[in-house]
This record gives C-alpha cells, structure tokens and sequence, in this order.
C-alpha cells in the first residue's frame, strides 16, 4: 500500500511542543551538540547538577542495601496506594519532622515519582480557569514547561543578585492579582546556590498571607548547604500561610535516578483540606502514575539508618568544591560571582562580553566553550530569561572541577580583547 | 493568628477531581469500604489485576536479581535520558522484534513509567483543539480520565459479547469524523479477557487506514494467553496504519509496582513522524517524571535471561485459575459468563437481577458481597458504564479463588427469588 497520498487525520501536540522547547536539558542539548569530536580530553560536566556519575558522590551502602532488601522480601512488586506505601509516608513525615515546630502525620505526606512529579501535581493541584503564579527568576524552568502544558498563567518576580539572591519581596504584591493563587519559592535556590534565612523566609510567608495566596516550598536541595545560613524549612511558617513542600532523595542521597519524592501539606490549620486543594492532589495522583513500590518500600531504611558520615562527607566535598569553583572564577576576567554559593549545587556567574573579543552573549560563550575547551556550562539567557549570565554547577569530582575552571581560564585568555 | 476569617485566593481544581472520579480505584474503594470487620475470614481480592501479592505469581529470580545487580553497579543512580537509557531501548525493541515481520530500532522506544505513563503520552501526543478519540466499552477508565483531564473528546464503540468481545468494526466508522484522531484497542482485553485474532485486528487496521486515524495498541497483558488464539502484536499491521504500541513487564513479569512500560512507535513508513507525533512524544516526556534508571538498568537481563519456565508456570497457573473460574460462576444461575476467558487476568460476567429477591443491580450485589462474604468484585456499571455487569479477576492463588466462588455461590442462595 502506498501512504505517501494518503491523507492522515492526526498530527502532533502543538501546544505541548512549545511547552517543552521551555527546558535546561533542550538547552543543555544544544550546547553539548557542539563538543568537537577532535577533543580527545575528557568532556567536563559543568552544566546538570546530577554528581551520581562521580565516585566521590556514590550513593550510601545504606540506601543501596534498603533497595535491595526490599526487592527481595518480594512485599512491593504490586501496585502502591494512589498517595503512597504508608510506612513510607510514616517515615517521611518523622524525617520532616525533626525541623518542624508541629507534627506532620503520614496523611500529610503524597509520595511521589521525583520531586518532578510534586511539582506537577502542585501546578495541576492549584490550577482553575484563569489562574496565575508567580515564579522566580532565575529558577527551574521545569515550572514554566507544565504551566504552560496546564494553561496556568506566570508572572516572574526578580532575585536580587545585589542582596545575594534574595527575593524582591516588594514587586511580589504589586505583581499579584485577584488570579494569583500561589508563589514559588526555591531554596536552597537553583540555579543561584543562595540560602535564604529565617528572617527573610518568613517576610515571604507574611507577604503571600497578605495576598491570600499559598506558598509552594521547593526544597528539593534541603540540607546541602555549607555556609553561614542554616536551612530553615518553610513549612515552619505553615500557620502563617499554608505550604505545599516538594521535597526527594535525589539530591542529599545522590539518587536523582531513584526518582523518589514527595509533597507534603505543611498546614496545620488545615486550609488546604478546606479550599479543596487536598482533593485535587489525590485526584492528580489518581490518574497519574506512581513511584516504583519497592523504592517506597526501602525508604524507611534509607532516612533512619543512613549515617552523618555520609552527609558529612557529601556537604564536605560540595564545600570544597564551592570554593574552589568561587576562587577559580574570580580569576577570569570576563566572570563575576555576586555571591559565594552557600547551598545547592550551582553558582550564577555574569558574563562580561566587552572584555572579549569575538563572543556576542552567552550562547556564544557556552558553544565555542564547548567546542574548543569540552566544557559545559548552561547559557542562563536561553534557559533562564537572564541574558549573559551562566550557571555553573560544582558538584562534580574535584579534579575535574580544577580542570575545567584551568580550561575555563585558557578559554578566557585565547578570546580576551586586546587593548 | 486567626485563618477561619481569612480570604484565600486558591481552590482545588474542579476538571482534574472530574476526571479523576473515573476511575476503577475509586470504585473499588466504595466497595471495599464496605467490608465487614465482623467476618474474621480473609478477604478474597477478586478485583484488582495486581496478583503479585500470591506466593504463586512471585516474579522470576532473574528479574530481582537484575535489580539487585544494577543497584551494586551505581551506574544508574543518576538522571537517564528523556526516551530512555539506551541499552533499554535496544532490549526492548529486540524483545519486541520476535513478533514483527519488520524490525524495530532503539529510536522507536520510548521507555515509561509503567504502561499508564505510555498512556498518557500517547494521550498527550495526539491531542489538539477539537480532537476525538474512539475507546472501547467496556474498556480500561485511565484512558476516560486522561482525555477528559486532556480535553480529549472520547466517543465509545462496543465490543460485543455475543461475538466473543470482539470490536463493532461496522459501528467505527460510523462514529468517527473529521476530528477522530486515534482508535484504542486493548488486547488481550481488559476488562473481558478476550483474545483477538489475527484477522480481525487487521479489519481493525483496515478501518482506521480508511478513516485516517492512528490505532493506539494496548497490550499491557501481550503473551498472557491460555487459549485457543495466540496473541498478536497489532504493530504487524503497522505498514497498513501506524501503530503506537504500549507495553510493560508489569503483567508478564507480575511486577507492576516496578513501573516500567513502553510506548513503540510501530510504524515502518515514518508517519508519526511526518506527521509530528514523535515530537510530541519527545515533548511530552521531557515535561514529565522518569521511571528509575536503575529499573530501566535491570530491562535487558530481565528481557533476555528470564527462562521458559517461569513464564510457563505464570500461564499455566492463569490457565487453571481462568477454568475453575469460568466452571465456578457456571454454577451460579443469576450469573453468565458470555466467552471463557483466553487471555489477560478478567472475565466480565453478566448479572441477572430478576433472579434475586433484594439486590437491585450490580453496584448493590458488590456492596452487599463484600459485606456478607468479604469478596470484593468490580461492578461495571459503575467502573465500566456496563449497567448489571460485573468484572471478575481470577488472578489469584487457586485456593483463594475456590473459596470466593464458594462465598459468591453461598451468596446467590441466600439471596435468591422464592418462586
């Protein structure tokens, strides 16, 4: 039969493909498509925060023996709750727990598959004809893709690079509107390695009280942090506003591949139950698919048993690297950190192109970087709205890190422009 | 502070609670509920198709073992790709190559997060403003909740008991138009336990290459089949109509909870990508959570090594289990079987209410059932939109089956019309 003339009825999703094109890993595409294949040095991965390929980041025996034995007590093969294995759910919740001036119980707990899946059950949770939400820029533009697949409005408030990333709390009420229903927060922050304080967290709750809008918590980088400021949960303001917190072992635990992570309502005088939120999120999980069961199965094992030495270690080797990578790019020219990254596993760095000599913006910078030097870095214009600003991810082997600020520096100097 | 007076500007999403209220979990909820915590007997499960609980469907050893394996390994700890990890991809596309008379490649795989994940990007994919979709009835609910949560359109065919569940081909065309983009066949079937032959799915072929519509091939149960018709990929007939064939090692293997699936473009003559749907795939599954990679690891030692007999037992078991079922309800008058059951875990069952003298249809004999003899049916009025029919699992060990169709026949007599 020939379907050269045939006429077909279908024809793909465009509103869907556009939705996507919105994505670090489309960027990131792009710019490792341009590593020459002459390079016959090591690729050096400065552009995803994914450290689970080096071995200084592998994963705690612990984690990986929970897995184990869970797939061999042959108790989880079978489908899981829509809401979750609930000793898993128990085990999230006392982990929680322990930062939190209330309890949470297992109820408040959804597991869910990565902290990915969170996010898109908060966007679908929250979203009615109309509705807007305000997210930061920079931030993940994994919210900006399912916003626009779920017809939710964005509004974008600024960090502040002056005040080390803080959020602009003052544009946030004159951004909001009758539509806006909630505010993303990103701490500690992707792509910008900040740490927010106490202090400064709870100005946010008060100011999305005042708007009448819930806060969603993304703390999916919790406790990787290293330097002066704590990380403080912003469930602690949960009887201020109420919080949806999405939260995984992807990044403490090293596992982004385990895809393992949860939503908690962080609410204790129960509004989000009230206003009908708590219903939509069980209804997405109803018609969504699930975390694998034995992975939930293991995770009781994984947050009780798993030592302080091997968070010790992991907050010890980002440290390092943190610093390394802060010294290492005060010493291009072209680069300037406005803050030394105290958490997470990125830094935003702003390009200087009138020091160079043939580089238009920071597209240019990552490809010819890429091609010449085998170095990936994320343009922060493309990906993030933030023209000439790149982010830099440290989290990798130390050694390659010094090798790749060494190439970063040569880079610098070949295309500097003469005076 | 006080919140009881306090405004808030969010709400639950009202589509996504619709669309969700669909669904076969929720109604096995409701009948579960009413359970009776007086009766000390084990509950008999005859309602889910997750056997996985018995000690006589517990999953291969290879298959633990490939888990355990890729876990020691710490290779897959980290993010895969957006289609898949590669050597997944490739495994899955030379399992499925022994049954087509073309071959498929890696590029054609799209590893999910179970086959629900493969349904909702294909869902996803075809979508576009004003489009329709053609599902079977009965047929499986997640695929009515994702058009409606989609906007999808949905237009029910038949299948038709009295010809052993086969498709109403005559009434297809009839009910497509100019905006019906996909026809979905499940086979073996789910909810009837049917098994099409070869001829006739490639009359289903036939039609949609006429109406110019895409099949959508559910074979989530492929291989599961213990009767007299072997089980046939629809993606044979992918020169004839392009096929998007879902799958997964959940049914197979029994082990659904592991969350791993497949979504196959079966399509020798490139349409789908012509016509933009394989964008729409990629795009789709960019903006949405990963199964584990460690998961997707383990697939080319489950696909290759998992031996005969295992799946023999599996079959064999399912083989005896669909016999004494069938043979069971015949010596319950108020109930008839249309069609033996020769594939998938389910057999629907027609009710005869005027037989009973206090049961009003088929939501209230599950209801009363699982309260007075602790068997939990599916009503499918209610799950299926089939008023006075009930869908049976007989996926269960055989002493469990035998006692519930004991209780079900027990039932009948207690509830039987006095002439």
């Amino acid at each position: 039969m020939e379907n050269s003339s045939k006429q077909w009825r279908f024809e793909g999703n465009k509103r869907l493909n556009s939705a996507s094109a919105i994505s670090v890993r489309g960027v990131l595409d792009v710019v490792i498509g341009n590593l020459s294949t002459d390079d016959l040095r090591p690729t050096i991965p400065l552009g995803n925060g994914d450290p689970s390929q080096f071995a200084c980041f592998r994963t705690s025996t612990t984690a990986e023996e929970a897995i184990v034995d869970a797939v061999h007590s042959a108790k989880y093969n079978g489908y899981a709750p829509t809401v979750g294995v609930l000793s898993a759910r128990r085990a999230i919740a006392n982990y929680l727990n322990r930062d939190l001036p209330y309890k949470l119980s297992a109820d408040d707990i959804y597991v869910t598959s990565g902290c990915l899946q969170a996010i898109e059950v908060a966007l679908a949770a929250i979203n009615r004809p109309g509705a807007n939400i305000l997210l930061p820029r920079p931030g993940f533009t994994f919210y900006e893709s399912r916003a626009a697949y779920e017809h939710l409005q964005v509004r974008h408030f600024d960090l502040l690079p002056a005040r080390g990333w803080e959020v602009d709390v003052d544009a946030i009420e004159a951004l909001a509107d009758d539509n806006t229903v909630a505010i993303v927060i990103i701490n500690p922050g992707n792509p910008c390695g900040s740490v927010s304080s106490y202090d400064h967290l709870k100005m946010v709750a008060e100011t999305a009280r005042k708007i009448g809008i819930l806060v969603i918590a993304d703390e999916v980088y919790s406790h990787l942090t290293f330097g002066s400021t704590p990380f403080v949960p912003m469930g602690i303001f949960g009887s201020i506003v109420p919080v949806l917190s999405l939260g995984s072992i992807s990044k403490r635990w090293v596992v982004p591949g385990w895809r393992l992570g949860w939503l908690v309502t962080s609410d204790p005088n129960g509004i989000l139950q009230k206003s009908g939120i708590v219903e939509s999120i069980t209804g997405f999980l109803n018609i969504s698919t699930d975390p694998a069961t034995f992975i939930q199965g293991a995770i009781p094992q994984i947050l009780e048993n798993t030592k302080d030495d091997f968070f010790s270690k992991v907050i010890a080797t980002l440290k390092e690297a943190a610093d390394k990578c802060f010294d290492g790019i005060r010493e291009v020219p072209c680069l300037t950190c406005p803050k030394k990254p105290e958490g997470s596993m990125f830094v935003m760095v702003k390009l200087n192109v009138s020091l160079l000599e043939d580089i238009s913006d920071d597209l240019d910078f990552c490809m010819k970087l890429a091609k010449e030097e085998s170095v990936i870095i994320v343009p922060a214009g493309m990906a993030f709205g933030m023209k000439n600003w790149l982010r830099v991810t440290f989290a990798c082997e130390i050694s390659a890190l010094e090798d790749g600020l060494r190439r970063i520096k040569a880079f610098h100097q070949r295309h500097v422009r003469k005076q």
